[in-house]
């Protein structure tokens, strides 16, 4: 069985796993992101994890993931808000210097779309759309098990779409940006404004006080999940996917939104176009089997 | 030089043609639509046009260009707002009763798109997105020569794309779709409201009132060309593809409209996406040449 390498770089850890194009994870290592090394000291963090693996002399590729856009052809990191000093750092050059296996740079959620395409809940499907909803939101198209990430890097970067231009500029994203109105992040930020900051942490503190019932927090619930339609009716109506799937930290408060959601977009598009599929994602680790599956993604051969 | 048969259903005239896959178009017959003789009718027309081409019998295959999305694989027309007999109508299987060739069933947007990838502006490209902005407004996106229209063929169906949830409900597409706001057929009815049905017959008359520097007429350029630029800022978060290839009738007027949508539209998007082209399409017959090259399209064999 062929392995590979997955790098995870996140904002609090970095995970290296030794997986096998069967989707079988057969060790991960993880630590917290040295950040404060800077960007020389997180490439020296992965090549002594990837040193550290049982297996790593039987492994064929790396992948290594990121959030935000990436240059695939040239293995640069694009853009990368939770760690600036790695915009425009040709990681992959510095990692191969190292190691000398074929390495692959994709977006983090990129790579999760591509595992939950091969081995979770995309596996029977042609044409797949992963959303993560988290702190951000983002998106993936992927063909079959192509990742279609534009000529840029920035295809899926759905955060920026605008989902109502009469929304207030709120930071440098577009006016009525989704990932303003509808994100973690939005959300934590509308909860904190109407319940105040002691009791409003994060989104999963406003969906509880749906739960509870409270009009104001079913009223915010409602609008984003109203947003949400709008965004995916739009994607729907430009790639027509057999199913959408979503992953992210606020998918742990599906029973809240979700229904809503799917409520909305299904009155946003046409009949013929009921089948589309909304589903929650399936794998524990869909962007570790992903990277481990970028030396088969055949983007760079179409 | 292998040759095909192209046909272009249109809403006032039937053109049927034999075409080159090198691109070039060896005959063209054109014959008014005979919408009152059914869809029957329709067919007998489009079949006895085929048989008056002088090269029909060399050619190899038939693609069939119709308004609205369709079933490609099963050649059935799934919605047709010009001819809504033809809907649900397996179009494919009654001309090859009498034609025994391969025939493919596309969308006319797609098909323009996909001859535009051939032999027009996009011939230098790997992604292409074609956007038609005429009385309606329809996308398709190419995606290395092959025609991405989606699960249920509605991918490109952006005339419902939502662009400001704050406008009124004008029709069965979805409030503050693009199509209702910003179409030559929106354009003319804005204009109209305003200048009244005496001066204002097409979306022309409009842009002809802003060459002459009428204030109101001013206005409703800016507003239509700032809805345009949401809408390709949109498709741009999505795929990132190299270039948007504009075509329809209303490009007519690209001098009035098409510098403002452009500066809109490089506000709404990253720096790094900055190298996205906006050019006009450059093809006087993009559909019946993408129709040809149908054949050679593997959206099937992917």
């Amino acid at each position: 069985m062929e392995k590979n390498i997955s790098v995870e770089l996140g904002c609090e850890h970095i995970r290296v796993a030794c997986v096998g194009i069967n989707g079988k994870i057969y060790q991960i290592l993880s630590r917290p992101t040295q950040i404060h090394e800077g960007k020389e000291g997180l490439a020296k963090q992965i090549i002594s994890m990837i040193h550290a693996l049982d297996d790593a002399s039987e492994c064929k590729h790396i992948g290594i993931g990121v959030p935000g856009p990436v240059d695939t052809k040239k293995g640069i990191i694009r853009l990368c808000n939770h760690f600036p000093e790695l915009e425009n750092y040709a990681i992959v050059e510095r990692i191969q210097q190292e190691i000398p296996l074929p390495c692959t740079l994709v977006n983090d959620v990129n790579a999760a779309a591509l595992g939950e395409a091969y081995f979770g809940a995309g596996k029977n499907h042609e044409s797949i759309y992963y959303i993560s909803l988290s702190t951000g939101i983002g998106g993936a198209y992927i063909y079959h098990h192509r990742i279609i990430s534009g000529n840029n890097g920035y295809a899926g970067e759905i955060g920026n779409m605008i989902v109502d231009q009469n929304r207030d500029k709120i930071n440098k994203l577009n006016v009525g940006a989704i990932e303003n109105e509808a994100s973690g992040h939005a959300i934590t930020r509308e909860g904190q404004y109407v319940f105040g900051e002691d009791m409003i942490h994060n989104a999963g503190d406003v969906f509880e006080q749906v739960r509870k019932k409270d009009p104001v927090a079913i009223q915010l619930c409602e609008d984003v999940s109203k947003d949400l339609a709008v965004m995916l009716s739009t994607i729907a109506l430009v790639l027509d996917p057999q199913v959408f799937i979503f992953g992210g930290g606020c998918m742990k408060s599906d029973d809240v939104f979700f229904p809503l959601m799917e409520e909305h977009f299904r009155s946003l598009i046409y009949d013929d176009m009921q089948d589309i599929q909304l589903v929650k994602e399936e794998l524990e680790d869909p962007e570790l089997l992903g990277l481990a599956m970028c030396a088969s993604d055949n983007e760079k051969k179409a």
